[in-house]
């Protein structure tokens, strides 16, 4: 069961993250930074109440709350923590707590949108804005011992959500409903329910990606190998109404978050045995899912992993599915983990960024037959000193149930 | 069950909305408008898979689609429907359609990250760029008939859950995997899972708002009367893992969603016997939600309705409860609702809008008892020619089970 007592951030984490930044803003020439975005101020501050946290180049940051002061001040271990009536009180607060305003000012260009842009120029008037998400997000990419301690505790709740499926799968059931089920028991053991990721369209970070039979051999509209048929137009990927069936392939890509921290694992499961063809294609993934990891260590180029497994994936014979059917295919087999489901870097083609001790992955070879099914697999690792380890607990397998 | 043939968008409401929206750009000084979020291309076309529509002030929209283009082709109404390999294609597609480019362009600046809009900025050169977001939420407001069977469809939904929930809810099951449970027999009859809104920042729009005793009684991060406690300071609202008691007050706002179409409602539940203080709270509230709606007719003020509320919740003695503990007090009773969770008009303190024919809004007259408990009640009611009516069908009460 999920301790019901509350996690704080601890203060050694805030400091180091702050320092970090800083030491980013200073190499960016960025003399304040307005953190904004609810995860990213949870990253810096330790709470995502209603508030904005300033950090200026050198000394300590200033919290500014807009509601609930009270939560945001025991949650977060930033010491000046004010509580603000409107976000038009920045400039004096800013002006009070350090003498001025920042003339060089950094912001989350990737994720604000314009009005929000207009309105913190207007309010702060600097002769630069510069986009800061590149240094935050650089920063979030290597976890901490703490951070990874998380990823731990996310990856158990999992393990044994993965565990509950394989007991209650069962024909006959939407695609929709099983993950509910499986849902409601992963909130049972701390599942916070709404997954986090930076694309302003939604849509594309949710915990129910069923793909039952043919449902797994449908590309659509998200930048993944399969989309599946979802609940309508308005909603068209992941789990639809489809009802499961004894002998076929069923993936399950199961992306949760607990405490903030997300795993993301896919498996493939069958109901009375799955036909040849699939389980085929279901160990040639976990093939390329084990050598990909072999090859995960400090130094490796993220593109030349990507490379490596779409040539080991046509040596075994799927140069017409791998990661989507010829002509949809999508060119990544990997993305960066953590406090959001999808962040960098990102393993893909063509990529020259370094794996670096601390960086979490989730790691993702699938083959799509289209029209068909899909086969498939992911599991999230961690890059260490001398090479890589599975975060991930959900045995690397095929269940057939 | 929910029906497996997929619905299509009819013809003639993509035409009607077309028309509309060009007569409103026409009037803006628009030459020519990108939709771009997903939402409002699900609105304009009837597909959400990822791509753009480009409407000219006059003439036949274009839309291009990156992927999944098939899936599109059949989803949508526009007739003019192209495939393209990369965004930057826009600029020499529009080209080649209309023989320019638009010189005056309209884009969603309310969720338009300030990357995406430097990107458009840059691709099309327009001389002035204009925030089309107040037009296409303007016409959003007033819901067709169509629109409104597709409400009473997922309202029906609703109902149907909200039954269950009086079936199954007991004591020792934490707040987040009751929500679990109704949410799971709620995606059995259609169900998205993903509620939609236009806030950045996320975290806002969820089904699990379950806030049982003493976490009805915690303001907290989200702009509603009460937060709840949420599972961590990393999602600070909502259901969190307090269990459920026998005697006891327990809001259940169930936010819902059926092919894009949302309704949002709340009712008081209590497992053996509800507190005299609370029942009588939460009878108060009911007695708001109807003389408010007797009120709402075309013509009605929102701030006069708001006004009228809280003149009413002070009457009957609860002016220090009423829509939050005093000092934390929100300042609305109600919201649009559609195609998004929360859409304008917002029924709020100083708003001079009208209520016309076709808008559709959630009221959710609430008390907040600090540290104790949350009372309260939420429907969907539609503005009708004569006055209005409730799209929602759970019966307005209290239910002790």
């Amino acid at each position: 069961m999920p301790e019901t007592k509350p996690i704080r951030v601890p203060e050694s984490e805030i400091k180091n993250r702050i320092r970090s930044i800083q030491k980013e803003m200073d190499a960016a020439g960025i003399e304040g930074l307005l953190v904004i975005q609810r995860v990213d101020l949870f990253y810096f501050s330790g709470t995502s109440q209603n508030g904005i946290l300033y950090i200026p180049v050198s000394g300590a940051p200033l919290l500014m709350v807009k509601r609930y002061f009270p939560r945001a001040k025991s949650e977060s271990a930033i010491r000046d923590t004010v509580e603000i009536g409107s976000v038009k009180e920045l400039s004096h607060r800013i002006r009070d707590a350090f003498g001025s305003l920042p003339s060089v000012l950094g912001l989350e260009l990737d994720v604000l949108p314009v009005r929000e842009f207009e309105f913190f120029k207007k309010l702060l008037c600097p002769k630069q804005i510069k986009d800061a998400s590149p240094i935050i997000l650089d920063l979030r990419r290597i976890k901490s011992i703490w951070e990874i301690g998380q990823m731990e505790k996310t990856a158990e709740m999992s393990r044994l959500t993965f565990e509950y499926m394989r007991t209650m799968i069962r024909p006959g059931i939407s695609e929709m409903e099983f993950a509910g089920m499986y849902e409601t028991f992963a909130r049972r053991h701390g599942h916070a329910g709404m997954l986090r990721d930076r694309n302003f369209q939604g849509g594309g970070a949710y915990s129910w990606h069923v793909l039952s039979g043919e449902s797994g051999g449908m590309p659509g509209v998200l930048d993944a190998a399969a989309s599946g048929e979802g609940t309508s137009a308005a909603f068209p990927s992941g789990a639809g109404n489809r009802r499961l069936e004894r002998n076929e392939p069923i993936m399950v890509d199961f992306g949760s978050v607990r405490h903030g921290y997300h795993m993301d694992e896919t498996r493939m499961f069958a109901i009375g045995s799955m036909p040849a063809e699939a389980q085929k294609a279901s160990r040639a993934a976990i093939e390329i899912h084990d050598a990909v990891l072999e090859r995960a260590r400090p130094g490796a180029v993220t593109g030349d992993l990507f490379r490596y497994s779409v040539d080991l994936a046509e040596k075994l014979g799927y140069g017409d599915q791998y990661l989507g059917p010829r002509g949809h295919q999508v060119r990544f087999i990997g993305h960066g983990i953590g406090l959001e489901l999808i962040e960098p870097p990102i393993i893909a083609q063509g990529k020259t960024d370094l794996l670096e001790p601390g960086m979490t992955f989730a790691l993702e070879p699938k083959m799509v037959f289209q029209g068909a099914f899909a086969a498939g697999v992911e599991s999230v690792f961690q890059v260490t000193t001398a090479g890589s380890r599975l975060i991930s607990t959900v045995p690397v397998d095929i269940f057939i149930c």
